[in-house]
């Protein structure tokens, strides 16, 4: 089955908004078996609305819009659609409920434009929106169906998840379900390699690769007549994955973020743990809050960007940074055992490096990275070298620093050494 | 005149890769004046791409694809733009030079596969590309012009920058030339009211207003028969947003971000920086830090994410956090102070709220949040409320304190009080 997609915004066509999502859409999408040919943006305009729509109907076999929903007058998606599709508009109850009490509860007054927002294509599916006055809409005509959804992203993943999801599934006669292995510490060659039999041979289940930075998703997906059958195609395959990526996989649950399995390490081992940046500064710190209940394990981080920083606050001697300067092994060695000491906490994540655009006073590499873990007084240093602008380098440095922490946690609990 | 942008890559088909390309286009075409009515996405397949490209041509003045001229057989963007073009594909001997040389200074292997990035359309111009292999071309027909442009972002924003720009500005007989104002401390639709009579009456130039996280951007384009014009037409709109907006404007400068502003007025009055930070656990640091000469203004940042943290760090007394609470104006006040003086810096900006999911012992709401700002001994501290998930707290109460940082820095410079 084909699915095309069609983003409806004048700030889209001015590029005011980047376009998340048809990414988001179409990755769901891939996932689930769809083919998907065509992605297209249009403005608030009837007839090139009705154009496009046009020709997405006679070579797709499900036409899905977004955005062009709101109650104004230039939000012409539901009426250009329902047009197309030959459907008149027909009050819908249970919206206008719905989007009177949205307005109730925070104390905003409704005008009569978003009655608009309430009429519904005459016998069409209404896909209730908690996160927004806009109701989906699902139609179907004899030879193509139609999805109509809320521009802001908040509302379209939302209703994606609760209802779009399961109403494609039930599309196809078959089900389908994928897992996802995520992936730290291999670049997408390296997996692409590892895996190379596998993604060459695959047909049912499907494996993709996802690269991110510092990175790399594998989906497995199977398509099969029950989700029986489905987890039995796809479990000989993420076991062999397992099996080849060995601890270099960080989860196999999709919303867990390399972050998030740091910190969930750490907590079910009730460790505590400290920063200690300088070329970062507060990136990796950063990344950890994000997680909640990041309170339990952090109680304080340092940014020490200053040589006098690094010795006040993590007691890295002068000798060190006369003798090596403070881009040095010597140096993250120091500050991951000072900063733990510093903070009495367990664990202490240290990294040192140059970000460019220039180099410092010792002329060393743009991009030379040190970054050191100390976990219950064993410390251990990598070397870097990473590539790009300022930006780049230093987020490149903070997905690393989380990588060589969770594994040197898990050298600790395990007490193995892994290969890196 | 029209332009239509169409991105060529399986990986935006499948929603592997965000489509940032088509958002920068698009913003500097509609700075360019041209209008822009469709953009589209389509894979690597020859028969769909010359079917996109042949409905763009019969309804734009000029057709920008980007992606799909890499060296392998999978490319087939600038072959299908050719065969539609009706032009001849021949080998350009200074591309083919400066691919050799490319590949030589990296020390790789060309492959025979790499020639094929050589070979252009007969009588094309050709972009050549100092970040990669693959040149840009652009072709000119009887009644429209063709631009090819390679996928990735680095390589596409150079050439945009350094050639594309200027063809489009040619096709036009006249000047374009725009403004960036940049704003802090006002949203969107406080913007759009302040300056309501100006883009109502908007004709030449121009007001177009962006949209980001905590800012808004307002750019101002002139269309003349020379710069010295456009100059004249924009300088009385400027001075006029400039007048209504006052303080809240942080630069003119398109290529300034806010950060950047704030670290040059720290530079340029030799003052140094400290930040003490709670709820946003190094994101402050971290943004300040990304603007390259930071070591010379931060020496130090504090994450205090305990209440240890904070009176061990930042004095912070511990009847203040008994009877008011670590999410308080009080609290919010003693770190600020309290920073200054452990780091010996003129400036320190505190923060400390509350993320969510869940709130704290106190019960208080969740994204209330307290920035304290300490300019060489004077405090003031702010109450804020944010929405949204714990990352969408987090990332306003940064620029909201990049916000109130700067504000107070200039109060003190100035000696004077700004409204807020």
């Amino acid at each position: 089955m084909t699915v095309e997609l069609i983003c409806v915004g004048t700030e889209l066509l001015m590029g005011t908004v980047v376009n998340t999502n048809a990414a988001f859409m179409a990755e769901r999408c891939v996932a689930l078996g769809l083919d998907c040919f065509y992605q297209s943006v249009v403005g608030d305009n009837a007839s090139r609305l009705e154009e496009s729509i046009k020709q997405a109907m006679g070579r797709s076999d499900i036409v899905i819009l977004s955005g062009g929903l709101g109650p104004t007058e230039d939000d012409l998606t539901k009426e250009t659609a329902a047009k197309v599709m030959g459907k008149e508009l027909v009050m819908d109850d249970k919206a206008w409920k719905h989007i009177t009490s949205y307005f109730e509860k925070r104390g905003l007054e409704l005008t009569e434009n978003n009655r608009k927002q309430a009429m519904v294509p005459e016998g069409s599916k209404v896909l209730y929106n908690k996160n927004g006055t806009a109701p989906g809409i699902i139609m179907e005509g004899d030879k193509c169906r139609m999805i109509l959804l809320p521009g802001p992203p908040i509302e379209l993943t939302f209703l994606w998840n609760e209802q779009v999801e399961d109403y494609l599934k039930s599309l196809s006669g078959d089900v389908l379900m994928s897992e996802m292995v995520k992936i730290c510490g291999a670049g997408e060659s390296k997996v692409e390699t590892l895996l190379k039999d596998l993604i060459d041979a695959q047909d049912n289940p499907t494996i993709a690769t996802y690269a991110k930075t510092g990175e790399v998703d594998v989906r497995v997906t199977a398509k099969a007549k029950d989700e029986k059958e489905c987890k039995k195609l796809m479990k000989p395959v993420v076991k062999e994955i397992k099996k080849r990526l060995g601890s270099k996989i960080f989860t196999t649950d999709e919303s867990v973020s390399l972050e998030m399995a740091v910190m969930q390490i750490l907590n079910e081992n009730k460790m505590t743990l400290t920063t200690a940046e300088s070329i970062t500064g507060g990136m990796i710190a950063s990344r950890l809050i994000n997680v909640p209940g990041a309170s339990d394990v952090i109680k304080v981080g340092y940014i020490t960007y200053s040589n006098k920083a690094k010795r006040k606050y993590l007691g890295v001697k002068r000798s060190t940074l006369d003798k090596y300067g403070a881009v040095s092994e010597q140096c993250a060695k120091e500050m991951a055992k000072g900063g733990a000491a510093a903070a009495k906490s367990d664990v202490c994540v240290a990294i040192t490096g140059i970000a460019g655009p220039a180099s410092d006073a010792s002329n060393k590499d743009i991009g030379l990275t040190y970054i050191g873990v100390s976990v219950a007084g064993k410390i251990k240093v990598k070397e870097y070298r990473f590539e790009g602008n300022r930006e780049k380098i230093r987020t490149a440095a903070t997905t690393a620093a989380l990588t060589f922490l969770r594994h040197c946690l898990l050298e600790n609990l395990t007490e193995k050494t892994f290969g890196e």
